[in-house]
């Protein structure tokens, strides 16, 4: 049986390739698809997810937009990585889809609450903005999600800033709360991200692939190498695919249950996701982070899917 | 026409005294009351907000229960305050009003995206969580209330620390996501409620009015003046009934615009709502601080409230 | 017997007035004047000094430069207030007394150990760098200084900041260390210090008084009063020489004891001087508060002081 | 020429048997050794260097006590890794070495001041109280000095905290003064001193070595392995020890230029020592932290230098 899953995302290349590893893989259900503004305001990521899911000829998934700013802090958007329209390079199609008019906060509220207890599985690739809004919201999802599969946050070494990574440092108050929600938290962050870069290899094999996804993947994936090679990287990782690459087969990961909580109040560590890797981890403690990939494994997971949607 | 309010409480004494001013002022209309975790927990003082309602014989008003604990901190209660029931003193009637099915958070944006724009008036007389939750799930209330009067914060000392009120301290972040709305708010604090003081001839007034909600104002009023004692008070302050009566009659105060923050990352000062009274305030200031009351004037409408509802 | 003190200073037109009601008093015998940055760089207010005390006639008191920036922060300055050379104004005459080459922590440290305990009183009226130096480098001055009479913090209302005070707000680490020493401290803050207004009737007094150092002082105070006026004061208050004249005649003030600690972490309360004033100083507190002014009897020996050195 | 240094520490199992490869190293000549209170209070830390000052027969090297607490914060020790005295484990000598009655924030910076311009190096192993306090009582050392070669910090990974390494965790502002001081600092934390593992090949050549020293060397690390075998080590790390090293040797160790900066403010991270790592280091950067050791080839110094002292 599928995994059923919320994805909550901020299109955005890597959410955009996340999405279609989702549309495409039979071990995933897309249950909903659920925006929040992060790479780029609301409107333009909502723009872009419905583009992305007629591409993926999507049908029947409702998509939602939710919180257009974080919990307590400023918004920030990353045109230097996913460009003014959030999605740069490729052209987009008009999307087929058109928009749930329900707000995220409560599709994702009164899906957990009608499914059966343990089945769904929230994957957000973005800030936790709108699912902080709905643990507070309606406390008991926490206990009715199977897990929590997260892009964001980082062991060691962060992007946004020497310690932080993007998706923690703007919306760390909105992290904190889903770590600290007592649901099972996986967090798939830059220790694990930073291994999932899309190099030659991984170009070719989908370039060999037929179809508008593979192609629209590619012209993602060039613009992407483009700004991240200003940041340094020769091959740009792809994060956020590889959140739903956990879901896909949880086996292409090691992951290792620590206690994570995120930095509120720091001058220079804000968003900082603190784990702590000194001891094994205490009894009860829900959260845990993915440190080691199995990269093939996991980009032949995106071949297939983007085979599957061809 | 009366102006329209939702009070969004947290029983509590003076909220229960709040509750009774509001429901027997004809400059008032309550169209909602909704409930917080605060003084008490939110099982606690949803309870007790409904037995203030039925004391005041209101029908007809929805009671909804909001948020169980703060946006981001740790939950805190008071029962130095307000004993263990957060309403000790007197015997609490069985509620004959039943609890509305929605969430406060929605009941206050439903509330104000139904009726005219400008004409809700919020009334929070404890944490801001639900304000605070429906800002960011409903962006667009902040530019269809009327005014948001709350009664938290404090210009200069506090109670819950040396410099921190407890309402504005209890959810730091609830506070500035208010504060920061863009909408007009005025913070009726300690600056102001420490003038309101329920002393023997505001005793004596209230004695002297039949009925129940009178007898039973009484009774919380001895308890409150027990347990402020305690902290030093000669007569006790009755905190949340200022801001009932500012909106039921705003020519008893002195309020003076100015820019408010919440600071939300120091260690002695957090909950500390900063005031600027340095300068005049700047161009579009949304925000303004209560700094003198005519007491007489503010109890002579409690005593007049208590009257009608006799 | 006079009270010994060490004047630690940063003029500063206030500094400078402080300097010669401290020359000019009998109640007060100045064993050292010691400089730290401020109100302006070090050397200027250094240089500024040793023209005050050239004009107040001074021999045979030592003056030592100090710390030329605070504890951890980075330097401010504040020409708003006191002009680019830190006393601008008068004209300054060239300096008769020579700069000691010792640092002004060495000759702290010296002069407390050398003296009787519990005879020499530090009068800071800028940054508490050099004493929070000092303490650090001789832990045992602590226990043998009479007191500390600190012209800085304020318990409710900043200049700074809408709730920090300039002296504590560019240093807070070294006041904080001070405040915590553990000796008797005396905070003479804005509370205290904006009822000590150059009003036209302190000028007149002053004018009446023969010699340059009326004069200088006159000057002084036009200078002073036309900052003060762009911050919104109809007249200047003259900070510093609070702290002094809480040193000649004690009684001209009232003062409480209370616990008081500096914000440290705060994003808008940082060197806020947080004064508990909710309940009695518990057992074994060491610091104070100066709240109540008769401001008359504080002029009077200013006027007195100028006219001895005339 | 050796290499002439100042030794600052807090001995400390790995603070003395830095202190042994200093004395025994001709690379190196120890101008001075000072004490700062960290692993243990200031007066056992000063009693175990004399005495281990004394086993490696050092004379006319002054010693001198400092800092007994961090600039800011409260005082912390190591009782769980040092044992009570500090030095747990081996019978200490009585000294034979005399105390040198100056602060050690005299003999920094007068040694400095006396000497070449750059020829003095700065090796602190413990909290950087010492050398923050001498570098605002004397800013011209910052020029003055060679450079800094510290033991403490971490670029990912703490002990003291999941993220903070003791040495900066205990007096974050000192860390930061130093750190901000304009000279050359290197930072040899927890990433590379976790590489400095006193295993059994090493343990079998300290053992293979005549003299009191080596066995003396021998009683320490048997201590200190149980000690760190509770805290999850099988081997314990040397880390004082590296830092010799590095001027002894700086061959043994890759260092990478790079911005670093300590968090004061954090509620999870104060005392984060921030490495930016994720570009080239701009240009003037001043710090650097090592990340890369050649064990075999620094084991080898120690040894080296304990036959030398037998």
């Amino acid at each position: 049986m599928p995994r059923r899953i919320i994805l909550d995302c901020d299109p955005g290349h890597d959410d955009a390739i996340a999405l279609l590893l989702a549309a495409g893989s039979p071990e995933v259900e897309l249950v909903a698809v659920t925006t929040v503004a992060g790479n780029q305001t609301l409107d333009k990521v909502t723009r872009n997810a419905l583009a992305v899911g007629t591409i993926a000829g999507l049908v029947g998934v409702p998509f939602a937009a939710g919180a257009d700013r974080p919990l307590v802090r400023e918004q920030v958007v990353a045109p230097e990585y996913h460009g003014e329209s959030g999605l740069d390079g490729p052209e987009l199609p008009e999307p087929t889809i058109a928009l749930d008019p329900r707000h995220a906060v409560d599709v994702i509220v009164e899906t957990v609450m009608a499914a059966e207890p343990g089945t769904i599985t929230l994957v957000p690739t973005g800030a936790l903005t709108n699912l902080a809004l709905a643990v507070r919201r309606e406390p008991r999802i926490a206990e009715r999600v199977r897990e929590v599969v997260w892009m964001g946050g980082a062991a060691a070494g962060g992007n946004y800033s020497p310690v932080a990574e993007y998706n923690a440092a703007i919306d760390p108050e909105a992290a904190q709360i889903v770590l600290d929600a007592g649901c099972p938290v996986v967090m798939v962050g830059l220790d694990l991200t930073h291994q999932a870069l899309a190099d030659q290899a991984v170009l070719d094999a989908i370039a060999s692939v037929p179809g508008r996804p593979a192609s629209f993947t590619l012209e993602l994936l060039e613009f992407f190498r483009g700004t991240y090679r200003d940041q340094g990287f020769e091959w740009p990782p792809v994060h956020d695919a590889c959140a739903v690459a956990y879901v896909v087969d949880p086996g292409c990961m090691t992951v290792r249950r620590a206690p994570i909580a995120v930095e509120l109040h720091g001058e220079l560590t804000t968003g900082q996701t603190v784990v702590d890797l000194r001891h094994a981890a205490p009894e009860g403690c829900t959260t845990s982070v993915a440190l080691g990939l199995d990269a093939p494994r996991m980009w032949a997971h995106v071949v297939d899917a983007l085979t599957r949607l061809a």
